[in-house]
This record gives C-alpha cells, sequence and structure tokens, in this order.
C-alpha cells in the first residue's frame, strides 16, 4: 500500500511540477508561515513540512514567522525541534520573531536561536511579504 | 427577530453582490480552503459554509485541500458528513486530498471518498492556486 | 533586557518601515482579520495586535471579519473588550458581523456592538477584500 501511494505521489508531482512551471512569470514558490502556537505537535508538523516542500520544490522560497506563544518554536529553551531548523537554515528557510511578542513576554533576542532574525511586528511581516506576492498559510492543527 | 435578520441578509446580500459584480475583471469568486482539523464540529461548519457561499454567490469556484488531521474530512470510515460532501462534489466543490499525509499516516486511495483528488503536496496545492488569483481561508474555528 | 528588546525593536522597526516604503504603488497596508474563536484569550490578542499596528503602521486599514464562534467578539452581552473596541473604532477599525452567523445563532443587529456593520457572509466579504488587494491574516492561537 505504501509502495502503490508513492507510484501515486510520483505520477501526482509530475503533475504539480509541470503545473508550477506554468505558473506566472515562471516564478518558484514564496511562502510565508505564521507560527502562532506553542503546541510541540504543532512545531513538529511544521518542520515536517518545510522538508517535504523543500523534497517536493526544492526552489521554493520558505520563511516562517513566530509571534504570540508561537515564538516558542524559536525560543532556545522551549523549542524541541532546534536541530531540525538549523539544519533547515542551512536550508536557507527564514526563521523570524516577533519584538513586540519578545517585550511583551520579556524575552532577549539571545534566548531565540542563533540563526533567525526579529521584525517590529510579525504580523506587518506577513502582510509586507503578502504584498511582495508571498503565499501566506497559517500553521498548526 | 429571524424575520428581521433574514430582511437585513437579503440588503446586505444585494449590496455585497453589486460589489462583487465590480470586483476585478467581473471574475467570480475562486476560494481554497484549508482544512486540518479533525474535529467534526470543524467538519460541520465547513460544510455549512460551502452551501452558504453556494447560495449567495452561486458562480464562486470552490476546493478544500484536505492534509494533516484534516485529511479524516474526505475519509470513508472517519467522516460523518460524506453525503453532504458528495452533494457539494454535484456542485462541482473540488476535495482534495494531500499524498504526503497518505504516505506518512498509510492510507490508500480507496480509504477517500471516491469524488475527490489528491495532489503530492497540500500545502503547494493551496500555494499554486493563491499564485492562479484564488483567496485563501483556512478552516476551522 | 526590556531595554534591549526596545532598542532592537526600534532599529527593525526603522527597517521595516523603510522596506513598507518600498512596497508596491506606496500604498498603505490593508489587512483584513478573521476572527472565528470564542476564546477570550484570542480576543485579547486580537485587540493588542490591533493596537499595535496602529503603533507601528499607522496608515494601515484594518478589518476584523467575525463569524461563527468568533462573534462573540463584537456581541454586547459576550464580549469583555467592548471599550477597546470602541477605542479602536474610534481609530477606523472596521468591525464587520456574519449574517449566517446571525441567523444561525438567532442573534439579532442590536446584540452586536453599535460601531459595526453586518454582511451576508463573513467568509466571502473577507474573500471580496482579499481580491481588492487586502491581506488576510486568520487570527487566534
Amino acid at each position: 500500500m505504501i509502495f502503490a501511494t508513492l507510484l501515486l505521489s510520483v505520477g501526482g508531482l509530475n503533475a504539480q511540477v509541470k503545473e508550477k512551471s506554468n505558473a506566472k512569470n515562471s516564478k518558484t514558490f514564496k511562502i510565508v508561515f505564521q507560527m502562532v502556537s506553542k503546541d510541540t505537535a504543532d512545531h513538529n508538523a511544521m518542520v515536517r513540512q518545510l522538508f517535504n516542500i523543500q523534497k517536493l520544490a526544492p526552489d521554493t522560497k520558505l520563511e516562517v514567522v513566530c509571534h504570540g506563544p508561537g515564538l516558542t518554536f524559536i525560543q532556545k529553551d522551549k523549542s524541541l525541534v532546534l536541530d531540525k531548523l538549523n539544519e533547515l537554515a542551512d536550508a536557507k528557510v527564514d526563521f523570524v520573531g516577533c519584538e513586540f511578542t519578545m517585550a511583551q513576554k520579556n524575552i532577549s533576542r539571545d534566548q531565540l536561536m542563533e540563526r533567525c532574525r526579529t521584525v517590529p511586528g510579525g504580523i506587518l511581516e506577513i502582510v509586507y511579504k503578502q504584498n511582495k506576492g508571498w503565499s501566506y498559510i497559517k500553521a498548526g492543527y
């Protein structure tokens, strides 16, 4: 059954990639994710999805904006997926923390993983990227 | 009170449909929903919303991409709304399952409702549709 | 630590506003939020985010569409943040209720805060605004 599913996947993948190559301006996909969950199951799902997307469409530009309870995703003393995040950062995934959340929760820059950046407002960052043609996906189940 | 609300609705409906006809390119609405919830209350709400949209704006193109725990929405042995989904499929709503989720959870194509299609990656399908001008709505409360 | 974070914020703010000024058509941001949560923690977060955005980018157009359980956000007898909502309405935030939800839950217009408007379908309102170039953000953690 797994084999059948994988065959199906490869067929489907061809179709989806072919479709993709016809997308407007032949541009690569650009996706900005909003992470607002502190639930580690949501964190694991996000990591899995990022790897899956890189497998299916390797040129996709990926950014994860973390704010509210979702800041824990990139917090050194809270996140359970830091190794994976560093691996994804190697592959140019852009992890972003919200400074409003940091100020509100009294979290300093050095409490976040090294390889992230911060922005004044997480939601404004997402909106800014949407205005530049990025697709928005809200993470979490 | 219900009567008043309905009157209000009809007035509002006229306004909204009039606005709609002024939308860019006079195109119909196109909405891609992301279903990631296994909660049957969310499934019921999704069904209700699809019917409501068809009532208000019958030409709207509708697609529901199911991935993660949301795949249960279109699983034969899990979904409690299959009859409604078939009715909606009759009305050309496009139900889509994610093959990554299927592989991860060892779910085969024949465990999904007949009248759906599958794609290699649910999120990429949503992003692909956004790039083609579809509006994204994340389902679930 | 708070001081450091604030310094960081101001630096980041400059960068983000500079970026913003380069956004296509030099337009202001326009954000339509979808509120579907009855959770008062989500309501408080929404209020805080609206104030934060107004602080960072005062020209941003803001709309909050409330439907399903999220209608409670603007219900006189349910909402715990009515004072804040009126303050935000003073600052031109547009609060919107869904008439489908009102009919379904038998809620009349006078049960909602004065300074909101209603639309036939909350989701269609969000989609309509997306078609007009507004950015969509789903509220709630």
